[in-house]
């Protein structure tokens, strides 16, 4: 996890798991969400929940993913990395990496724009949104 | 859904919905993974589920999602066009728009790369895809 | 699904299966819960969607399903017939009738708690509800 | 968890949440799922995952939840202790506990019915089995 000072690990649920016995490609999608959401929190710049609607919220407008390899019931934790790639005026980029036990799974992105709920548009990414994103450094462990 | 011969339509569950009430990212995935099952199913090339593997299966290598609207409970079906966007040697290209109502939730693309489970390597996109995929003309009606 | 008027149908997605190409258990509660909210909104007395919460709402307090026989992905739809079994002081009970393809895949059974968010407390299950509940004959067709 | 000798801890994930913010009830039954296949591989009877098909395998017959309080997003894991209740000749039951930030969120239970996959029908619980479900003490720490 080279470049990826966030890391969040995700158990593996037999729910996860598809018919072909692989991770189902939108569980994918819902690691990349988990790990978001924490990593999110650990920027410590919202004073509420990041799902909780108001002046300063964020929207998911793109998501991105190469899948590299099948994941699969064992090892029973996915990691997914998660890094800020790029900072905009009104949006910022995410990336992310999974792996399990090691092993890369895919490749990820996501564009969230910075939106105010209440007045229904987009607005531009909040000075201190953008001074944690653009900290450097191991946010987690 | 002009230039999409293929639509499946999708009934919105409320397990569909996330704690903002909205259709959750990872369900967008779901949906677009159904309605390629369906799509795939009705070119009538594979003499068995696609999930199936074997000798003639296929990967999903990249998927990507544009979120143009959020979507809701209501109108509870979500309608996901197919259509294939390019076929390669091995692998092939699918694009997808999901509207509910008539309004437009989301455009997507997946790459699927046509794969021997049994050999455990890529293999060119058989002719009988080949052709079905590049068959012109409305699929379903 | 004799004796039961209202019935539910859902579309059976590649995603509501497992690793044994079964429908999951756990779908089958999303099942029950899906013509739950089809059922309720068809008696026209909640003026708002039943998860909203509110002075007039309700609680899950129980469920219990007894599988019959696993679910498959063909055919393709499951129907879920529900009927009020009685209704308390408190509570109601709606009973379900899970079938796919004319074969019974398991039947079950919800606990419903009138419950009034706004003071965090159960109440009387109001005079409309239980009219509603008690009026014999079919409610779709 | 007083009498649970086992017990498995499932991170929340934000997916698990529904439209009012709680951990949705048919997330209720993977969390049950989940806990009921990690504990039935650290009986250490079985030679390959519980979900794999064969003669010694069992099937889900009946599963009941009493719901005591809505589960949320915080504190962000769900512990569900595991323990066997009776063993009969053919199935078993086992019975759950679910807690979060060990304030009770729901009692389970579910009748595991010991079935022979190759055969196509039920048959006795094996020997090892039952001793090992009628073993006393705790199973993990």
């Amino acid at each position: 996890m080279d470049g990826y000072p966030f890391v969040h690990s995700e158990h593996v649920r037999f729910r996860d798991l598809d018919a072909m016995g692989h991770i189902n490609n939108a569980v994918f999608a819902t690691y990349i969400e988990q790990a978001r959401v924490e990593y999110l929190a650990s920027l410590n710049v919202l004073d509420r929940p990041v799902y909780d609607q108001g002046a300063e919220s964020m929207i998911l407008a793109r998501l991105e993913i190469d899948f590299r390899a099948p994941g699969d019931a064992e090892p029973d934790m996915v990691d997914i990395g998660v890094r800020p790639a790029s900072v905009g005026r009104k949006s910022f980029t995410l990336d992310y990496r999974l792996e399990q036990g090691g092993e890369l799974l895919a490749e990820a992105s996501t564009v969230l724009v910075s939106y105010d709920y209440e007045r229904a548009r987009s607005r531009e990414v909040p000075d201190d949104w953008r001074n944690a994103l653009e900290r450097p450094g191991p946010v987690n462990a």
